[in-house]
């Protein structure tokens, strides 16, 4: 249990620059007393808006950072130049132990490259993913991989079913998360090889988790689970055409409250009820995605993030920082590798070169 | 140009039987009269429906059917067993030229498998896809493949985006469709070999429509195209996250409404403005997905829809019939190997061995 985290805040990365992300810093320090921060990027820009926040100022060490991963940088290009730019500086920070956790809101791309270059994976894992948090009918439930990796074996869709129920545990408070993988039908011959050797595999392991089988898209908001696995090609498609799909429904309806005079005075009476609608499905009550599978935690925000969207990312990293998810993750994949030793499956967490038939696991 | 087209109408399959299809089929067949129809079914329950319909009855061959294929059965098993059921009859009577289109509000698996069997793919076509409508922020666009093809090359992409193409020209009435391959990312190097594959072809070809590029599952519901090209898997995903967001946020707004009675209040002043919107999202009114590829047309129904609503999946085999939806696909793959031909890409609609560059369409 870490008492008191660092967090890395790379200040330069998001659309509204220093001035989101240190009000974003403030409003979490505000949340979290015991927080402190590194802070990268530009010195002059971070001491104006550290001007205005005292309280953020004092637990704050600067570094001065000259170069900045633009949204535009492809990830190759970061790799190569970014090094000393405030995001390759946040996450080298986590390396060598000078923060336990870096928060950008930059370029995702760029950060999940320079993180999986400079972190590595974590032993047991083969590939990292990208998971965040997607507003349900009920509560949020884990999503991943969104976007790491586009194409994924049955092994990489264990692990990650492994890191996103740690992430539940944690960022959802659920001791024994409900886990799904995401499919074109429920019944098992549904979907591609890959998903239901993986739906083979998670039946037959002991894990701290209820693996509940194949969800569909049309219930992927509907809080029937709490962690969602997918290859992160379907994972970002599903999640992106969620958070349209909402913004679409949301739009529509205000279109619907202008096009009269009686409408307007129903708005208006309604009013504060929608307004906790419209916070349900606000993306900045869900920011914080996730780097999970590394060694060392990368927290991403939305660029366009409100402050207090980016103080929800940094407190995202806090309870990953405090809870301490590496060991965990390691703890379950530890789990499996005992349930395989003892013959189920064979040799999961390591790279697998035969495919695996679901023969294989009777 | 067809004047009086024949739909052969698969009564028993959808959840709510003969009473919901019959209704259904007098609906169309008031909005188009020059409709005639086979029913297929079980002749003591659709003559008790036609009862009340003798508009309907007056345009209408009955055949008498005693095998069903139900939403349980596998495709396998309904291909061994279906052939005399509602179902099998109805494409059979396409394959024989008694009717001109099939409709079915029955088994998805079973209706693509049975209709891939029956009438086989047309020239220039590896492999069938399904393509449905999905509502946007304006108006309707066309998404394929909806699950016909978990796995595709891009060969197979290339196809869809030429039959959707050709559905946008016919059921949304635009003469060049804007067409975009769903990806996660809008650079040219984002996604799949077989995605960017299939944006070199589409960006040579010179087709009657204009390729967009690639789409983000954000923007699939905006509308800002006409013509969605998946794979099948990440399109079934895709289309069932946005049909279940959308029911969702409909569904929080009605709790929001029930909240208080200052917010009751407000829901009935805006109560004919929220009608639209509900509208705007009821699948019913844009129920019709079609089997685009066979040597002969195919309609799937919700099987959940609405008399209105099975009266819109006949309204969309109408309109495909009477347009002459094959002929124009058709034409469409001649343009391409006409294209190729010129050397732009070689051997394009027969199946390619030897996975293209784009430094081969160069």
């Amino acid at each position: 249990m870490l008492e008191a985290p660092v967090i890395a805040l790379d200040v330069m990365g998001g659309d509204g620059g220093a001035k989101q992300m240190i009000e974003g810093a403030a409003i979490a320090r505000a949340r979290y007393p015991k927080l402190r921060f590194r802070l990268f990027g530009d010195h002059a820009a971070m001491a104006t808006e550290l001007a205005s926040a005292p309280a953020l100022e004092a637990v704050s060490e600067l570094v001065h950072t000259t170069s900045v991963v633009l949204a535009t940088d492809k990830p190759s290009h970061a790799l190569r130049r970014g090094r000393n730019s405030s995001m390759g500086l946040a996450i080298a920070a986590v390396k060598v132990g000078d923060a336990d956790v870096a928060v950008s809101a930059g370029n995702t791309g760029a950060l999940m490259a320079m993180a999986k270059l400079t972190l590595r994976t974590q032993g047991g894992i083969d590939r990292p993913a990208l998971a965040a948090l997607l507003p349900t009918g009920r509560a949020d439930s884990v999503v991943l991989d969104l976007g790491a990796n586009v194409e994924c074996s049955a092994e990489n869709l264990v692990q990650f079913a492994v890191m996103g129920a740690a992430l539940a545990r944690i960022a959802l408070g659920i001791a024994n998360p409900r886990v799904a993988l995401l499919n074109i039908g429920e019944e098992d011959v549904k979907g591609t090889e890959e998903l239901r050797e993986a739906a083979a595999i998670l039946r037959a392991a002991d894990l701290p988790m209820r693996f509940e089988g194949f969800i569909e898209g049309d219930k992927l908001v509907r809080g029937d689970v709490d962690v969602i696995v997918s290859d992160g090609f379907t994972g970002n498609v599903a999640l992106k055409t969620a958070e349209g799909t909402a913004r679409l429904v949301v739009e529509l309806l205000g279109q619907a409250f202008r096009s009269s005079w009686m409408s307007k005075l129903g708005f208006l009476l309604a009013r504060p009820a929608l307004r906790s609608l419209r916070q349900h499905v606000d993306p900045n009550n869900h920011n914080g995605a996730v780097f999970l599978g590394l060694n060392g935690l990368v927290v991403k925000s939305h660029g366009g993030a409100t402050p207090k969207g980016v103080a929800n990312a940094i407190g995202v990293a806090h309870d990953l920082a405090v809870d301490g998810i590496g060991a965990k993750i390691a703890r379950d994949l530890s789990a499996i590798r005992a349930r395989a030793a003892a013959a189920v499956v064979a040799a999961l967490p390591v790279a697998i070169t035969v495919p695996m038939t679901s023969a294989d696991a009777a």
